[in-house]
């Protein structure tokens, strides 16, 4: 089976880390761990986000004026390095053969995002920094009462510029790493661009274009739920695409967390996709058949 | 034909350069203008150094304390990832396929250059700092009077981790960006060392490794010379492998400049290559017509 399966920032850094390599590389270590089994039975992409480290790599190029600051695009590019190398490792410590794609997603350049920048990076300022000028489609804005912080256009992924590498790679038997921190961002015609792509919304674009067979989003929750942290909460188990579309409309996902794992999945069922499902790591076997998590079926 | 190129740095920055994003994309659009003939009818992997952009982000890294630092295998691969995404952009942009890999490499652990770290690194100190505690296999040590500096090891690469990968994507026509920066040290059970692989020495490995019929170090220099920069100076054709090791041996190619790529070009004729070129990125074509540049055959 064509599996891809995005990890949730909780599977690459544990709560408390400060994000050093030793403690990325366990935290991949342990998730591969997971993930071995379904590894050695299927064709998989793994997608990562990247928030927490293109976050530090942004106090890092802020720290000092004595060497050139990279843009937002070249960052997750060096992210997509620095994440894809933890879980390069850790897959290739199981016997695995792995290998890191560094992958560019195509975004329109009129995109009505790039209008209302919302998706907000980096580190926190008490007023909006002088000395940094913001980009053609980003601005400085108060992030929920805590401090001035960088908001960036989260533009609609259209193609992921590497997918056929991918395909190709995963023919040969390889573990991929792509899609890291949702992909970078570019134009049509090739041009980098300062905004984040929604990782969800990239990975199931991603599992639409290699005509993957299953989309496994694994999260901290294990599993979507109705009325979620209420005495009513409901774990849904398996779910059709139009009862779930009916949950979406009645708000029971939620905005930011849940809520843009359920519509990647059903823009992948959409798409054509068979099967996509959410779950935790550790629950990922007994998910796949459909023992746990929330499957979702067109 | 499969043909392995490795681009100097100079291909990459240009002099004054402070390795702005904008100057590098230019550089890497330079550099794939000049080798676009050879890309659109052959089998073609790019690898390039990293010495700049590795030695701006030691700086960074070093510039706060509020996150934490990077080693420099993982500084490796966010290179990889920044210079592989320039590129990337560069061969896309003239309608080519291209694909970056991340691309680690094994040294032996026990490799005696880690008892004598040889390779300076990253900014210059005027003491060594005390706050930065050298791994084993590095230390700090005056460099050249200028200053003290961080001194690594540069352990000889035994095998491209990622060379199948590699083959894989050639064989399905993408132009490969792999090996930056001489690739991650890696030991055999796929731990990443704090070290430094000499570029030229792993691109000759990989093209060992993937069977290229031809190896091309693109220099600042137009060829390799007998009594370079003296009045009797020589630019060397077609030469025999068994003159260019006289010539070797009697120390007519300058150390960490033209010596190590004479030496690479030789040990990839000695694992059985068919032919190696060093000449400079305007000559290429040329070159490969054995116009111009120095060819090495066995």
């Amino acid at each position: 089976m064509r599996i891809v399966i995005a990890l949730g920032g909780n599977a690459l850094l544990r709560k408390g880390d400060r994000g050093t390599s030793a403690e990325q590389l366990l935290a991949a270590k342990s998730a591969i761990s997971s993930l071995e089994p379904i590894l050695r039975q299927n064709q998989v992409v793994l997608t990562h986000g990247n928030g927490p480290q293109v976050g530090n790599l942004l106090i890092q190029q802020q720290a000092t004026d004595k060497v050139a600051p990279m843009p937002l695009d070249v960052l997750d590019a060096m992210t997509q390095g620095q994440i894809g190398y933890f879980l390069s490792t850790a897959v290739s410590m199981t016997g695995l053969h792995s290998a890191t794609l560094i992958t560019r997603v195509v975004v329109g350049k009129e995109d009505k995002a790039f209008a209302n920048p919302t998706k907000p990076i980096g580190p926190f300022f008490d007023s909006p920094p002088k000395n940094l000028n913001p980009q053609p489609g980003t601005a400085y804005k108060m992030d929920a009462g805590r401090g001035y912080r960088l908001f960036v256009a989260s533009p609609e992924p259209l193609k992921i510029r590497e997918h056929d590498a991918i395909s190709a790679l995963l023919e040969k038997g390889f573990v991929v790493i792509g899609v890291g921190g949702g992909g970078i961002p570019i134009t049509k015609g090739g041009e980098g661009l300062e905004a984040v792509i929604d990782k969800d919304s990239a990975t199931s674009l991603l599992a639409s274009n290699i005509k993957a067979d299953l989309l496994v989003f694994v999260t901290s929750i294990d599993a979507a739920y109705l009325d979620f942290g209420k005495k009513s909460q409901k774990a849904l188990g398996m779910t059709k695409a139009q009862d779930a579309r009916k949950h979406l409309a009645e708000n029971h996902f939620a905005e930011g967390s849940m809520k843009p794992k359920v519509e990647a999945a059903l823009r992948f069922l959409d798409n054509g996709g068979g099967k996509a499902i959410i779950c935790s790591i550790s629950d990922i076997r007994d998910a796949l058949d459909g023992k746990k998590g929330t499957t979702f079926v067109p």
